[in-house]
């Protein structure tokens, strides 16, 4: 694979942001997936702090508009049952979303294909509570989890 | 303006880089173009070496092909003279790029617009001399300089 080859095929495993994707070809032999994944995290846990909630920022709102979603973001939304909220649910998501982003600057962000719509609304509700410090070392992770299972379905297609 | 109507307008002011626009937003209001200049560049410091790296990978060939230049890219070649090099000259240019990849593993880059053809070509031989270090290095400081261009360029239209 060239390098233009490797970013676009693995450019979107952390959302919008190639420059993962690029950190990582100079390591290139990969002995595996894990392997890239592992070397995805060390770059995410050596960003600067205002990179890391760059990163962040970089996601869409769960439950916000489908308009320019990425087809990964809208397959996630799509396994974790976001498309089929009820208007209860919907209005819930929304208004904590909002005040998530209020507090902290950055949109919630949480592996969507590990958690279903309840799971959601109870992470939100809990994580409000944080201070920022600990929500982007939060989001960070939930961004290693997404990008473990991006990795994933890209290598098994 | 929105962190989207923001990375739309600064999202490549660090080619191919949206990342460094997204890091930024956190820090508004600005005072002006040498506050962001001054902040993108804090990030790109701060960035491990191998993102740094991927920043510079990120960056195309000089006197490569034009096909997927960007537009800024296109416009900065065009004011170094890079699309009326004579054949010898574009021979000679692609011949010290290859070298330069070769042994980097990432392409030359230099600020287009403050260097001229006789400058880009002596710029290539001298910098072919360096470790990888140095010229992890000398990237970034040009990368910085293509982003306060690029930035006036944006803030004068």
């Amino acid at each position: 694979m060239t390098f233009e080859q490797f970013t676009t095929v693995f450019g979107n495993v952390v959302e919008h942001c190639s420059l993962c994707a690029a950190a990582v070809w100079q390591h290139r032999p990969f002995t595996d997936v894990d392997h890239i994944h592992q070397l995805i995290c060390d770059v995410l846990d050596n960003f600067p702090n205002d990179a890391k909630q760059g990163v962040l920022c970089l996601h869409p709102d769960l439950a916000g508009s489908v308009a320019g979603l990425t087809s990964e973001s809208q397959n996630e939304q799509k396994a974790a049952g976001i498309d089929s909220l009820t208007q209860d649910e919907r209005a819930k998501m929304q208004e904590r979303n909002t005040s998530y982003r209020e507090k902290f600057g950055f949109p919630f962000v949480i592996c969507a294909r590990k958690n279903k719509t309840q799971a959601i609304l109870d992470g939100l509700k809990l994580r409000l509570q944080n201070n920022i410090e600990e929500e982007v070392r939060n989001g960070v992770e939930q961004v290693k989890e997404i990008a473990l299972l991006r990795l994933f379905s890209i290598v098994e297609h």
